[in-house]
Parts: C-alpha cells; structure tokens; sequence
C-alpha cells in the first residue's frame, strides 16, 4: 500500500488537533506526519492517537517532499502559505475560507461532488461547517429533485469560534450558577444562557459572511447557482455539533416517504426520525460521530413540493477535519 | 375610576407569579386580587407588589362577583372550568391552549386584532407565547403588504415549559461543570449544553403541536387562513425570552427601509439593528421587558418580496401574563 507524507499546518488548533484523531481513526496511509504551528508552539510534545508526536515551528521549508498539507490556519496564513505547499508538489487541502470561491480551487464535499476533487491545481478548498452538513443533507433529494430554494437557520456551537469560545462559555456557566458578572471576550454578548443571531463579520445586504459562505459555497458545490438560499445564521451555548432547520422546495414533488427513503440509502447520513419522545438527532449526542444526522422529515405545508427537516452534524469532524480527510481519501483511491 | 375585582387561577406558577407581577407594574385597576391555587398552596403568604397576599384554594365559589379571572392552568383544568367563571359574569382570559381555536372565543394580541376581544362570550384567549412575539412582529408589515407565507424557526427558552424546566436547566449545567452525569427528566433529552427540536406532541403531519400551534393561531388571529406558514420549534438551553427567525413573502414589495421604518413606529415593538458587534436584541437581555424587539431586518435573498427578521421577547411576559393583562385593559378601556 502507498503511504504518504502529510503536514498539519495549524496543528494546535482545534481543528488541528481534530485532523489528527481522524487521521487515526481512518487508519490514513501516512508515511510520516509533521505537525507544524507557531514558534511559540515548536517543540512540544503531543500525545495523539498517532503516538507521541512534536510540533515543529512553521516554514515553507518544511513543505518538501510532502503529498498532502491540511491547512487548519486562519484565511490570511493560508492565502500566503497554501501556494508554496502546492508549488512545491503537495496537494493543499484548506481549511480555511481564503480559496473557497477561487474559481481555480475545486470546494469539495466527497459525498456530493467528488469528482471536483481531481480537478485541482494544487489546492482543494474545505467547505464551510454549516455549508458541508447542508449539502450533505440536502444532496440526496437534490438529485432526485433539484432544490429549487433553501431556508436555514442554524443553531451553532460555540467551538466553531475555536477553543477560547469553548473555554468562555464554560467559565461564564461557572460565573452565572455562582450569580457572578460572566466575561464576555470570544463573543459580542454572553453566550452562557443566551443565543446570539451573528457570525462572522456583516455584509453590505444585511447578511452576515457565515450566512452568504452558506449560499455561496452550496452554490460552487451543488453547480448550481440558480438555487435561491436564505439563511440565518445563530450561535447557541453548544459545545460541538451544529444543527440546522431547513426548508426546501423541490421542482416536482418528492413526499415525505421518498424523501426519507433517499436519505436512509445515502452514505454517510443515518436518519433518527420517529416522531416520539427523543426520536430526532440532537447536538450532544452528534458530537465525535462521522455522520450527518437528519430528523423532522416531514412535508412543508407552506409551499408547493416543499421539504421541511432538522440536519446535525459534528462541526468539527465532518465540517471540517473529517470532510478535508476524506477529500485526501477520494485522491488516494484515485479517480472513480 | 372603576377597579376590579380580579381572580388569578393557577397563581403559584411561573405564569400565574408574573401575573401579579405585571398586574402590578401596569397599574391595573384592582379592587381586591384573589389568587386560587391548589389545596396544597392554601394558606400560604406570598410577598407580591400587590403586597402581602395569600392564596386560597380553588374552588368555583371564587367566582363570584369577579369582574376578570386569569386562568394560569393546563388546558384540562380551563376547560373544564373557564366557564364556571364566565357563567358568574367574569371575563376569563385564558392562558391555555384550551379555547384558542374555538370559534366562539376570541384569540387576541391587542397589538394586532383588538377588536377580536369585544366579540367575547366571557372568554377571551391569549395565544401561545412563540405566536404572540411572531404576529406582533410581523403585523405592521402584514398592514402594509399582506404577508402570503411564513417560515420559522424558533430558538425557545426552557422557562416555556415551567419553574422545574429552568430548575432542571440549571441542574444539569451544575452537573456538566462538575463532570457528572445529568440527569434529564423534564425534557426528553439533556437541555444543557444542547439543542432539541421537539416542543408538545407530534401531529400527524409530522409538525409538532407547537409548531401547529404557531400555524393555526396566526390565521385566527390576522384572520385569514390563506397565510402558508411553516414552523420549526426548538427548546435552547436559555432560561427566559423566545427567539424567532423569520422569513416572510409578502404581497407586493416592501423592502428593507421601509419594513424598518414600519417597525420602528410600531406601538411595543422597538429595533434593535445596527449591523455591527451587539447591534441585535438576545434573549438575556429582553427577560423582562415589554416590548416585542426586532432586529436582522433585511431583504430575503431568495425570494421576490421577501423579507428576514430576527425577534425576541420575554415569553412570560409578552407571550403570557403581559398580553393577558393588555387584554384586560383593552376592555377597561372600552371600545376604540
């Protein structure tokens, strides 16, 4: 069996850390793995599900001789540094949202355009959280009947803010059951006990970035730019997993028992819908699981050939580390 | 000026508390407050801003010369004895979902169909809390340009389903801290650190009766059953005040400013919408308040004359006790 030499760019981070336990977990060839991060990080040991492992400090030096480099940095970092990993013959898969909508940058979800994957100059754009486990859910009935408009709203975890978020809401929790002040840094408001209808920074229409990455990147990914999509995009004190309610209208009529149907044979999605106490997927039991998760399947009774459904998935796996693992996986069983 | 003679049924729960709460703040007329709870909670002091007061155990003799009777119990406990009290000359405004879509009962947001509670027959219904906050959020714009569908989905505090569901919240979140188990009773899932999109029984169109509850009530009262609607319920782990985000289709265009600009000049409905860091209402901060708060106003990308919105209110009060008492100073007032 081939192995490959892999680099995590980014390997302290939450979704750093997230690459390597599923490198592990999906038994990926590697040859050797190099963990990179900061100067400050150079050094350190990690105990990790691929042995004891030590961060070395960034440089594009490092990127000789490597077959596949995840960047899991911010979109700054990845614009500048992605290229050389590419120019030096490495397959880039990005995490971040620097090339997502580059034209020349296939934005890949494994379950839904594949083939995009081989059409790549060096780099492979990871979609973003709340858009991967959309189209993941959404695919299976867009084949069948092409979703002509999405409505979502989502319910976010706080650790697609990072680590330092995960941290805030829980010592906020701690201040508010001992009737303290709670802190608020990582977001605009107390997150603890509270929602917060922002993510990511305003645009000119009102939306916020997250909730246009939404339409835009199921765009690319579908091909199909003339789906119309809403979205509202709002932060829930979560610690991991993402779920979204969505509404979709299909151009002819798929039903309820169809819809269903597609889900339940479609990979990688398992389907809890069962109208009773507990028989719907929820964030905390979602959280380190590989699928996408789909529930409330029901008809929308507002509208013609109208879907209505509850979608939650780990957004730190398959919205991120699990989707950019798999995308090395696609290129290592080779073209279908 | 006339006062009244005022009866709160059910006054030991989370509504019935903040019945006399708001019946206090608002300066409702009274003349003499009975507060009626079980067997079990006569006798008992409670030290209210109407003052020391005392309850008393229900019973249908209470009724008698009462000039309004709030009924703060399960649809079971109304029905059978609502009208006990509207046969005694009492206006009852019931806060159950008892008599909501009874067509001999008025369903009544003052904001929105006052003149719906001069047709009473004795009872006179308040609506279910996540339907209230929508249709006095989405009224000023529906006078403008009738509204032809709706889709929402709701982000709803734990306190809609009473005193133990926050104390079961605040359990758990305790628990977690602690990293000990949770132990879920209340809600058919663990609510802290989570998400669950069930909210009162499934129907048979796979809709839960809240989610129908918000279809159903919303026809009655904008009186007119051809609005399509569709709704997602979902119970966050917040303890106070509803969130809702809405996507609207309506008539003709309306647009952005003037939608606004509609809203802004409503009566108990103030904006919040700054598009920037904070500049949108949260449930923390609109537990107790008055008004109805509306912010994310925007054009809806994805359809001809559609609109967005986010909107919060504190459901104990706007979406319970604090619409029951307008109702009841609507008809003190008299006729407009």
């Amino acid at each position: 069996m081939t192995r490959y030499n892999v680099t995590i760019v980014g390997a302290t981070g939450a979704v750093g850390q997230e690459l390597i336990r599923i490198l592990a977990l999906r038994e990926f060839p590697i040859k050797k793995i190099t963990l990179l991060a900061s100067k400050r990080s150079a050094g350190k040991k990690v105990e990790s599900a691929l042995g004891e492992l030590t961060i070395e400090a960034f440089s594009i030096d490092k990127f000789e001789n490597q077959d596949f480099v995840f960047f899991a940095t911010n979109g700054d970092h990845a614009k500048e540094f992605a290229p050389h990993a590419a120019a030096k013959g490495a397959v880039v898969i990005d995490n971040s949202s620097a090339f997502r909508l580059d034209e020349d940058v296939p934005l890949v979800v494994p379950e839904v355009n594949p083939k995009a994957a081989f059409q790549h100059q060096g780099i492979i754009a990871n979609p973003n959280c709340s858009t991967i486990q959309m189209v993941v859910a959404l695919n299976p009935i867009h084949q069948y009947s092409r979703i002509k408009r999405i409505v979502v709203s989502t319910y976010q975890a706080v650790s697609g803010a990072g680590q330092e978020a995960i941290t805030e809401l829980m010592t906020q929790l701690k201040a508010v059951i001992n009737n303290e002040p709670a802190q608020v840094e990582q977001f605009t408001k107390q997150i603890a006990l509270n929602v917060i209808p922002h993510i990511d920074v305003f645009q000119e229409n009102g939306y916020t970035k997250e909730e246009m990455k939404m339409v835009k990147e199921s765009w690319k990914i579908f091909d199909d730019p003339d789906i119309k999509i809403s979205a509202n995009c709002v932060r829930v004190p979560v610690i991991r997993a993402h779920s979204e309610a969505i509404n979709i209208e299909t151009d002819s009529y798929v039903g309820e028992a169809k819809a269903r149907a597609l889900l339940e044979a479609a990979q990688d999605i398992t389907v809890i819908d069962e109208r009773e106490n507990g028989g719907y997927p929820t964030p905390l039991e979602v959280s380190e699981k590989m699928d996408t998760y789909v529930g409330r399947i029901r008809e929308d009774i507002s509208c013609e050939n109208g879907l209505a459904l509850w979608c939650v998935a780990d957004q730190l796996w398959k919205g991120a580390a699990l989707n950019a693992v798999q995308i090395a996986e696609l290129l290592v069983r080779g073209e279908q």
